[in-house]
């Protein structure tokens, strides 16, 4: 069933699955949008405070999307974000990393100017064996379901 | 000369150059991590708010990051970033636009517990024809050219 506005109801926490980090795209990531010795170069990265490669927080970030998208947004009324009010990368990533991702609902409010829109504080996480190693807090614009509750 | 801490004064801006948003890449870029239907299907995208497909927010601010990373991050002593605390889409982004990319020194504090490093609050921005469109607020942590000054 579409997931509407209405669904979204605060304190639901959705489950996104999981996914392993796959080293030749998190290097090509790296490589064409975050090329940083830590992020893109195997053998200078040995030389880094991290001690080998990490990767690139927007990695990180967008492998949580896809996991938010497949799960959630896939079948919803979504509208998209106008942005969010934090973003935290709280441990390393690397290389074959299992990663989880989760969906807490935080907040929701209709709109007072579009009665056919809502907007729900959402928070977004990443864990690796339990220990969080991303966190995100974000507003998603979702369609209701009906207009008759405006 | 490779910038340190102490270069990041507050209120210095830098131009980080421009870049045309391909349409292919972004395509690529929504189908693998943010496949949303105004994302990553310009026919069903017709059908939605945005009439026609508009780029992922995650890849717009992959775009910046890379202009900040060739203009800035290559010849530095970046350690990294611990997070962020805004991150705003202000207009949709499509293919075939020029983005211009900027970067504001904010504030900068050496560290009080590790003397050989600083956080700066730093303002990323992408604008098109003079107009925002992204804006994010995040820090960066930097090495210092030297130790003296503690």
């Amino acid at each position: 069933m579409t997931l509407h506005f209405e669904d979204l109801r605060p304190g639901a926490v959705y489950d996104l699955g999981e996914v392993t980090v796959d080293e030749a795209e998190m290097l090509a990531f790296a490589r064409r949008f975050d090329p940083q010795p830590f992020h893109a170069d195997p053998v200078a990265a040995l030389d880094t405070p991290f001690g080998g490669v990490i990767a690139s927080g927007w990695y990180t970030m967008c492998l949580w999307m896809r996991m938010y998208v497949d799960r959630v947004l896939s079948d919803s009324t979504s509208q998209g974000s106008p942005g969010l009010s934090e973003l935290r990368w709280l441990a390393p990533v690397r290389a074959g990393d299992v990663l989880r991702g989760r969906l807490t609902v935080v907040e929701s409010m209709p709109s007072s100017t579009r009665p056919g829109r809502g907007t729900a504080v959402l928070r977004g996480e990443v864990f690796r064996d339990g220990e969080p190693v991303l966190r995100t807090t974000f507003r998603g614009l979702f369609g209701r379901r009906s207009q008759d509750h405006r």
